[in-house]
């Protein structure tokens, strides 16, 4: 566990390249490389809204195969604070992670954690969900926040709308978001620091079509999808983003924001989607629920206290080389801290190599067989997606 | 991280092999060796009761440099359940830990823990403090969780009388305590386990003394001293243990159970004990306290906020080595587990470091330099140990 060097010389270096290696489609398989590495697309990225993936120290998240992280504006500015993270050498330095790193920019969680929010053309209004303070995130704020945090992508300042929503609503939203988007874009100063925008417009076709226009019309280094994940069935899901796809460049990086179960994943991947994020892998471990091929696995299972196999036998996680599925019973079972580290850090290996199997699949055109691998994942799952 | 060999053939080796390799007096450095390997003495075994040090897994316990831990009958009788820990291969490899291992009878525990307890000659009736279950822990139960445990060295079942108790009290106790520790040696029936006997006595000399030699005369393969740091003053328990250390044999191992702070540490191992164990490191770690050799440092402290600065510049573990105090202050701030690993990784990792530098001011006469490098510990502490 060496610190290796954070300092990368940026002059003459794009932000951001995106090419596309395996010329497929819609699914494609490319290489995004930002100011702090390369990784491999379609990429998965664990969520690290406090600086770290809850329960797993970043070697771990490293050691799992994960190579970028997801973190957060409104989090880091509560608390320590983006001037400390900035005084302290910047995100990556701050959380000894030297990778590749992303920073939502607020939007989502002022609306899904802070109270008595207020929004209007300026900003949105709060109170801290930490200390109760009365605060105001704008766009201006936002890419302050994040170019003092030094992520390798930031995100403009977007309003996620909750679900349902009615279509006048989501229309005065979007069109408010779409010109946050364009101050997100006059604000952002960090010249190290790749900017996307967002698509919202719920579940209208012709209000997400209005919102991919408006956004790809300011330009931006790459695009997401935003506003989805949030309560609506997973048809609704892919009937925005198929509505969503076409209006984005074909030559630059697509992130759908807060996806997913792995079918999820590979639904939105074989679509055209390069980028995903979601808490579940390390939520589902703290809960206890264990990742594998044939779906997931109660670790509380009463017939699990004596056995002596790894949690996946096939699986080369350092949880599963070395302990058995009865000690991680035992752990989970104590609430031990370090069955939730070890739980976590199956999950997220388990998303690496199912991320890479997605790219393996997509190279191969054989993207149907490997949903059907997964065809032990919930009956939900199975009987909502739509085939492509 | 590979999985090492958890078979090691045991026909024809002694149980534990004792050597003393500086024979300095009263202070001794040796060499302990048992069924799991050695460790050099004197040895510091953080507390694994549960079959994990808290918050930190087995490949990090062995990286902070800590070669031997300290787990618990009581606490692995109610869960999992020491037959299953047996039919999982045993204790070492449902932890995942290849070296060393002493189990605790849960004669403390059992007085700590427990509900309602009636202490008969034939053992204690208590309520699991999980289950509310009645239950009866005896000499012959302890030795048939230890033995099926498998750790390298079991303890006799005792009586840890609470602190202050009267010398009428203290004397049945011990006297029961002596006849619980030949039971234990009958019941004892693993041939890979050496078995320690326990002297307990209060804080009364005439009843060390006696127990003492009683506990000798009956012979063990080493010689604990127990109910210490239970309330008592340094005092009184350095008195405690010189009035017993005479009856001990010279050449067997002498372990002083759950001491403690490195200046308690330093003072018993200058007396002549071999063996520690104690909570404090994660316990502290959890707390947010963190050990350096000028003293506890709180984590939480203000300043820290923007301190780009290691917890200890000079500390060697994975902690001080890729993380600033700033980031471990706001990993504590904010409860993330993944804070109370590293911080405690940080405190196994400077006991490690302790008590090689205590073998080695043992080696070169120089204890007494040492303790003045432990000067920033707390006044309470500084005041009250009395000098060697």
């Amino acid at each position: 566990m060496l610190l290796r060097s954070f300092i990368i010389p940026f002059r003459g270096l794009p932000l951001l390249q995106f090419s596309i290696t395996t010329p497929t489609r819609p699914a494609r398989v490319g290489r995004l490389t930002l100011t702090h590495g390369s990784v491999e697309t379609p990429v998965f990225m664990p969520c690290a809204s406090l600086g770290v993936v809850k329960a797993c120290p970043a070697d771990l998240v490293a050691e799992a195969g994960l190579g970028m992280v997801v973190s957060n504006a409104y989090h880091l500015w509560l608390r320590p604070g983006h001037e400390v993270v900035r005084d302290l050498g910047g995100l990556h330095r701050f959380m000894g992670w030297d990778r590749p790193i992303l920073t939502d920019s607020g939007g989502f969680q002022v609306f899904s954690l802070a109270r008595l929010r207020d929004i209007t053309e300026e900003g949105v209004a709060f109170r801290s969900h930490i200390s109760g303070e009365a605060l105001r995130l704008t766009a201006e704020k936002s890419l302050e926040i994040q170019n003092a945090l030094g992520s390798d992508i930031a995100m403009i300042f977007d309003e996620c709308a909750p679900y349902p929503s009615a279509h006048d609503y989501i229309e005065r939203s979007l069109e408010r978001t779409l010109r946050w988007s364009e101050r997100s874009q006059a604000a952002h100063a960090n010249p190290r620091q790749a900017l996307f925008g967002i698509v919202q417009g719920g579940v209208y076709p012709d209000l997400r079509a209005r919102s991919a226009e408006g956004t790809v019309a300011i330009g931006f280094d790459g695009y997401a999808i935003g506003g989805l994940s949030v309560g609506e069935s997973k048809a609704e899901m892919l009937a925005a983003l198929e509505t969503v796809l076409p209006y984005l460049p074909e030559d630059q990086p697509r992130y759908v924001m807060g996806v997913g179960t792995p079918l999820d994943i590979l639904e939105c991947a074989a679509r055209g989607v390069d980028m995903f994020d979601c808490v579940l892998p390390t939520r589902m471990a703290r809960h206890g629920s264990l990742m594998t091929w044939d779906g997931p696995l109660k670790i509380n299972r009463a017939e699990f206290a004596r056995s002596a196999e790894p949690l996946d036998p096939d699986c080369p996680c350092p949880t599963c080389r070395r302990y058995s599925r009865g000690f991680l019973r035992h752990l989970f079972t104590a609430r031990e801290p370090t069955g939730w580290t070890l739980l976590s850090l199956h999950n997220l290996t388990f998303y690496a190599r199912f991320m890479a199997a997605l790219r393996e699949a997509i190279a191969a055109g054989a993207v149907d067989a490997l949903r059907a691998r997964l065809s032990a994942w919930t009956r939900r799952e199975r009987e909502e997606a739509p085939k492509t």
